[in-house]
């Protein structure tokens, strides 16, 4: 149980205006949460202040050797006006997992949860609520040794920002067109593909320029073996439907563990359908569509929540897929997880937590 | 050609005692460089102030997606009071070599020069004479703009901090044991491996711990698609003395393009040596080391300068080599590395470069 120090602010910003559509990741509440660590003593002094910038040597360790994770997870606002996060423990599990593997200290998973609802109740004016929008919420570890060796920082700062969204693709619902990389590789096993740390994200930056130029909206990433078998895309996991079979991508170590995608396999399981997780070939996906048994393909994530995929490009092959429209499991997922997420249908799996 | 802005710090720092021996990159100088880019605007506002905390906000990017990338490199004090530079323009290159692959945009290899020597003289001072000293050199650059979706920044940092430093290793040039890697892997091709970014040393730290453990100081990395050939070590490349041939890998896009690496190669061609960049799988490594013609090791890096190595483990075989001593051919590159960079010993490649 952490004893969390309170410092409000004193100049609030406006909130945002109810007209203005909101975009991803641009605006910023008035609080923010923050810890120390220092080896021998733990992680101190847990606070919710002004949201305020950090100031750091130029020698501070997360400025040369990228030792830093993030986590990204949602707030949402009821209609009869109760706060809502999403599975938060998934995520506090999956950040402890990164840390484990990037060498940060873990942070006990009872208090990470308190400081997310610390900092969400006290902001929770922010969270919006026109129809697809929420608070996200990133916490953050960096780390801050004024040292320019290679080894495990001792020192770090956790934080937890809070951001006012809507849709992350401009597209919103509607289909994005995603690029199938063959030169570009984003992870590999004995990597730290799986962990959701800076590395994977800058390693992904060529590729997207080079999808972008060419009209498509994200990447979807080979293995870095044999560049052959379906990964994921960087800002969401892949999900196919061939022949009335739901199939993602097995979790191999490169690809990371997400909350929605874990969320929707339980779905379609709970609704009866057919669910295989395991190595899809991009063989395999030209073959289907050809052939006309891949019925449907979306991204899972918690920015984008469910994004319907209307065009696959690899190579000099387009795939057009639903003749570019959203498909029907991808409406109903994105109807269902929202609707829970929401506090607007049955929550069957216990997946909503309250903040109080 | 920039119109550097000059502020000289009003506070100065006292040098670092003759007597204590230096570390590696825990004490920074009075100045640092600095220069801001905008899209649209390009480089801007160049300086030399004093050397001083950087605040960003939470949000910046380069906390969350790992857009940094660094260099390092040396200043050296001749007996007769000049400043050398070794060869700075190879580091400029490889900067904007990792710039481009992570879509940093470019620094005019004249003006980061020009960054470069205006920072050091103005700190001329601390370069430290005693053997095994010399200033280490660290240009790097950071994402800031304020936004949590994940695409290239539009604003970046360029900063050059500088650090008096003694040997890399606490080793000196004392031999090091190291352990070659069989479960982590660093880098893969279409990776990110031959940049010199964040994202390449946070993926090694949890296989440098596993190597301290067992009393190694280092990692040596196989490739990352059959986990057989040998790569680098991450602060280091490597090169092998087989039956009297100098063998190093290749450069596959996996491995960092080491100036010292590059500069030991021309060295051993210039004595007559044979070198061959190759692939060199583990197997050839432990062969050569059991028929008795493995007869030297040692790494390459601008930090330790040449580091002989003693013991190479791999899985449960521990290999030593030279009997754990230093080898001629070591012993001979740090030599004359060292006498060229100190303006002992003739240069006759031209790499130093005066600090006038």
């Amino acid at each position: 149980m952490l004893n969390i120090r309170y410092e409000k602010t004193t100049n609030p910003k406006p909130l945002p205006e109810k007209d203005n559509p909101l975009k991803f990741g641009t605006i910023f509440t008035d609080h923010m949460f923050a810890m120390n660590y220092e080896e021998g003593k733990g992680w101190f002094d847990p606070r919710v202040v002004p949201y305020q910038k950090i100031s750091l040597e130029p020698s501070a360790m997360v400025f040369h050797y990228g030792q830093e994770m993030f986590e990204g997870l949602k707030a949402y606002k009821t209609d009869d006006g109760r706060t809502l996060l999403f599975r938060p423990n998934k995520n506090i599990e999956r950040a402890n997992r990164t840390n484990r593997r990037i060498c940060i200290p873990e942070i006990d998973e009872e208090d990470f949860l308190q400081a997310i609802k610390a900092v969400v109740k006290m902001d929770e004016a922010w969270i919006p609520t026109k129809p697809g929008t929420s608070l996200y919420i990133r916490p953050f570890i960096i780390a801050t040794d004024e040292f320019l060796g290679v080894r495990p920082s001792s020192t770090y700062l956790f934080m937890i920002i809070l951001s006012p969204v809507g849709a992350y693709y401009p597209e919103g619902l509607n289909p994005v067109k995603i690029w199938i990389e063959d030169e570009y590789v984003r992870a590999v096993r004995g990597g730290i593909g799986e962990a959701k740390t800076g590395g994977n994200y800058v390693a992904s930056l060529a590729a997207q320029m080079k999808a972008h130029e060419e009209g498509y909206s994200q990447v979807l990433w080979l293995d870095g073996v044999e560049r052959k078998y379906i990964e994921e895309v960087g800002a969401m996991n892949i999900f196919f439907k061939i022949n009335g079979t739901v199939v993602t991508p097995k979790l191999n170590g490169s690809i990371l563990p997400g909350v929605t995608r874990d969320s929707v396999i339980n779905l379609c399981k709970h609704w009866g359908l057919s669910v295989e997780e395991r190595r899809i070939s991009v063989d395999e996906l030209l073959e289907a569509a050809k052939d006309g048994s891949l019925e449907e393909v979306w991204g899972t994530g918690t920015a984008a929540v469910i994004s319907p995929v209307g065009h696959l490009r690899f190579e000099d092959t387009v795939l057009q897929i639903k003749d570019g429209g959203i498909g029907e499991i991808s409406q109903k997922l994105y109807d269902t997880v929202t609707g829970i997420q929401l506090g607007r249908i049955e929550d069957p799996f216990g997946w909503t937590v309250e903040v109080q």
